[in-house]
């Protein structure tokens, strides 16, 4: 299958929110993205941004995108996260996400940067197996930890107020 | 104990240098710091910088740090990660690390932010237990993956001659 891969515009950003809609309601959480577009055209194309995008492109259509921004690590110096990689479902299996994952991990030594990071939900066998199968390492020992919404503020009030 | 929390200033570096080298003995990978003191001085206050820290002080004497810079989330919008959370093994035990944490949740909130997000090993229970007092959640289903320095440069040079 032919297609090409090019850096997004702000006109793609309805494009790229339908993807992250179909990875949310893939990992099980399809009411999770609180964001909307223009939050991604207000994030992403603002200077610096606040993550860039690599679209997988045939013709005018977008088959699936890489969402990723710079993160510090305090081991490895600046690296790239990569936090979302979503192929449209009709066209998996034809090495677009193998393509925009290559690209994204080009543009991190185009940079210099010595790491590329991103979260993979356990059951997700088939994208481990890739990651492994290009040399990333898949920690299991590490947990992802969170606090949000009115959790967040919760805890931010109740200690504001001793 | 009474201490201060001030953001670090440049000539600071040095002090956050030696608490990510005892982070990093703590998690067991006393080797793990790539980097040096002045990509600290550097990444830390360039503009925008590429991370802040705020630091637990007593008179002159630094106890602990909290590291930490904005991310993107696909679904909360720009979020806080915090990178690193330690004090010096001396003198844990007198609410240090929960001051600095609460720290970085009140910033969060101050920015609009929704999320906080960090990440923890699974066998450090102690720090689990308070992060869950505090209404964050642990997750156990998601992985870290990450390609770094060699693995990556050899991928994308073997993807490149494809």
């Amino acid at each position: 299958m032919q297609f090409t891969i090019r850096k997004a515009k702000k006109a793609d950003m309805p494009e790229a929110y339908l993807l992250i809609k179909e990875l949310a309601a893939f990992e099980n959480q399809p009411d999770a993205v609180k964001i909307k577009v223009d939050d991604l055209e207000r994030e992403g194309f603002k200077s610096p941004p606040s993550f860039e995008v690599f679209l997988a492109v045939k013709d005018d259509e977008v088959l699936g995108m890489a969402l990723f921004y710079p993160r510090f690590s305090t081991w490895e110096g600046v690296s790239l996260h990569l936090e979302d990689l979503i192929v449209h479902e009709k066209y998996r299996g034809n090495g677009i996400g193998k393509a925009l994952y290559t690209k994204v991990l080009q543009s991190a030594v185009d940079l210099g940067y010595r790491r590329v990071s991103w979260d993979v939900l356990d059951w997700n066998t088939n994208a481990i197996e890739f990651y492994e199968s290009t040399g990333a390492t898949v920690f299991k020992n590490w947990c992802i930890a969170q606090i949000e919404n009115e959790v967040l503020l919760n805890y931010v009030k109740q200690q504001s107020n001793r």
